[in-house]
């Protein structure tokens, strides 16, 4: 009893609840509050570039794997997730250049992934390997639109940081080249998604995805507070940006 | 005890330890032998196209994990697999585009493929997933720069089969496609390979997956007369090309 | 500067954290309150075993994996991968046994799993198939321990469901099995976790995998009352246990 | 169109194409003659535990990952799965501890596998993570009854090179342990195998892995001989037991 939606309608109710989860986001996040209240230290945004670095590190891989996987019998979308991956390759290093544009003098002394964004790393291998081969899209939809939520926020770290856009490649190359990445993700999703519940599983993993980044960036949050009062050492070198 | 090799010795090397391996199967394969006797049929050909569809299925696959598994610390190899594996999606519709074109009465019935098949996408897959992330380039290798050695035998097909070139794009597509792609392979195991252990792994790659696909070649003749004599229906569609 | 951990301290170390995790959740948990309560009806309790029927079957999977990939270079620690395996193969059955014997006029409809549990599933595997091998231990710790915990919260279930033993496989056979395994599980955290880092990850992977299962918990709860709401329909066959 | 074979046809046309399979190999294999004629060296024999020491590794490894893959949702042949790996766990040793005995002085300096045992690796792990679950069977059931056929040859080497049974514990602890386990491999088969295809497949995984395997002995010779004339210095540490 399936019956096919149209594209647009599809998109169009992803991005009604997208535009809800953001807002549920931007209401009760405390990286958020933080952000907009000026309290992101460059410590703070050090390690949140620390975690960014942990999961873009695997952003490349997972969407190869849909290819390797479940899109395989779909050439299109198999070529889409090669390109896609081969676009993203490499792009933890502007994580790293930005921690390190912050300050030349401090050496990046990574450490292991806080656990929620080894959550959020597990939750991508696992949608991209197995399960309905659209499901994927969900993520790249608001990961790749999602300057238009951020980057008033992003604004507000980088004139609180003092910071010019050339220490902040990620956020702000990214923003470009996503623009089109976004419009060629909508276009896919409307190509690929044929039943109610394609777009309803892509719809799920764009929510739950979007739900384990901002658990993220509050993980970030207590684990600079955690770091600040020196119960935990993981990644204390971030604490040298503000010495 | 590792002393650098330089790409410009390794390749050569490697250029003539493939020269001598195609000379070996021009000297003993039964399949390049029925080829130079005009002893191809169009069932023997498409066989071997039923064949090349389901090895080449994978081949983007595996170029892809290559880039998800061991190259991706190196993220110049790693986007340089997935743009190739992008540009490899959907080349299997080549190989049945090409057996429809041989008669378009015939409905193809695709079979599981030949042991021998499996045994070199099975090989494929290994060397993509584990070891030396080098490794794999051995199989692009001789892979993209085979029609040096093989479009004599093409041709002949060709002839004997009264076949256009809009027939063969398997072959003639990829001919042209590959003479940039090889160019790219040579660059990347030049500048991979660092050490004669590298070099020794992606040579050892280039011999098997060449034996592997030349054991392939003997099989499907040796499939095609086991099928001639009745006693096997393995893919027996393909008689009616002769039919 | 890695200094031994003696196998006693660091279980320990384990045993006071997973008291604190366990403290946590009784605290705050709202299945937890609400079985407290005595308001777990057959419904929700029925819709609890849908879902730990999903996270079940992938438990020895998972488990397995652990052997195939990082412990295989330690026999003994790889041989108890497998034998443990071998031991929870199945296991979800007993959740759809208990669910069956709720009664047995009501035929189940399984659905997909809640995004809490897939999460929870997505981070199991991820724990088994990279990173240092001994950390899928710190999630055997606590699963094959938590009748300490649990057995008077699913007593109160028990008592206020009116169920027998033999309408409770799920728990109390995984109890009594498990009391073995549990010995098993510390033993082999004692011989395996060598240095602070292996204590810390295992206890870390423990922490995690007891929070994803507490929030798997409080997401049945929500979304039993969505569905009681007529908010979703995503096995809504479960209300059927209550009319 | 598929109708039923019962266990017992399908096992005796096994068993009739296994025997014709070995029948071959004796008639052509190249090992199985020298070891006729009494020509295996201890060095020879040492390099074949070396390659057998390799693929061994691997066995319970993608053994386990049928009951990971396509078994799951067989609890009864998944259980089967995980406790053979279980068994099979660590038996690789037994392969070094043989080697070891026939001269303490000798240090193994264990090199990469021959390329024809890597062939058979990559096979048994792909037959085990794809296609019908049922095929890896084919491998476990001649390899786990192989010992009526070999034993005659496994006597006559230990009785050239003058070999107590604590010298072979690879072979002789082998033929007894998988006396038990033939009996479950082909009870798994009879419940398994359901339709002609099922037998097909494990029958063709039978004989190409005994296939690859003979390819490996045959390997095995022609690396001795290149090794003995000095054209390779792979592995060369077993010319030490000639020394």
């Amino acid at each position: 009893m399936v019956t096919e939606t149209t594209g647009i309608d599809g998109l169009a109710a992803m991005k009604a609840a997208l535009d809800r989860r953001w807002k549920a986001i931007f209401a009760e996040n405390v990286f958020v509050h933080r952000a907009a209240r000026g309290e992101i230290s460059r410590s703070l945004y050090a390690l949140y570039m620390h975690e960014t670095y942990h999961y873009t590190r695997h952003n490349a891989r997972n969407q190869a794997l849909v290819g390797v996987m479940g899109a395989g019998d779909d050439a299109q979308y198999q070529k889409f997730c090669f390109e896609h991956a081969a676009e993203e390759a490499g792009h933890e290093h502007m994580a790293l250049h930005d921690m390190r544009s912050l300050d030349r003098s401090v050496e990046l002394e990574l450490a292991p992934p806080l656990r929620e964004t080894t959550v959020l790393i597990a939750y991508l291998y696992w949608v991209s390997v197995q399960g309905n081969p659209v499901q994927r899209l969900g993520y790249s939809y608001w990961a790749e639109s999602c300057y238009e939520y951020i980057l008033p926020m992003v604004g507000q770290v980088q004139k609180q940081l003092g910071l010019s856009e050339a220490q902040m490649t990620f956020f702000i190359s990214h923003a470009k080249i996503d623009v089109e990445h976004a419009e060629e993700v909508r276009a896919m999703l409307a190509r690929t998604c044929r039943t109610p519940e394609d777009w309803a599983t892509a719809t799920e993993v764009m929510e739950t995805s979007l739900d384990l980044t901002a658990g993220m960036m509050r993980g970030v949050c207590l684990e600079y507070d955690r770091l600040a009062r020196g119960e935990t050492k993981r990644a204390d070198f971030v604490l040298r940006y503000d010495a």
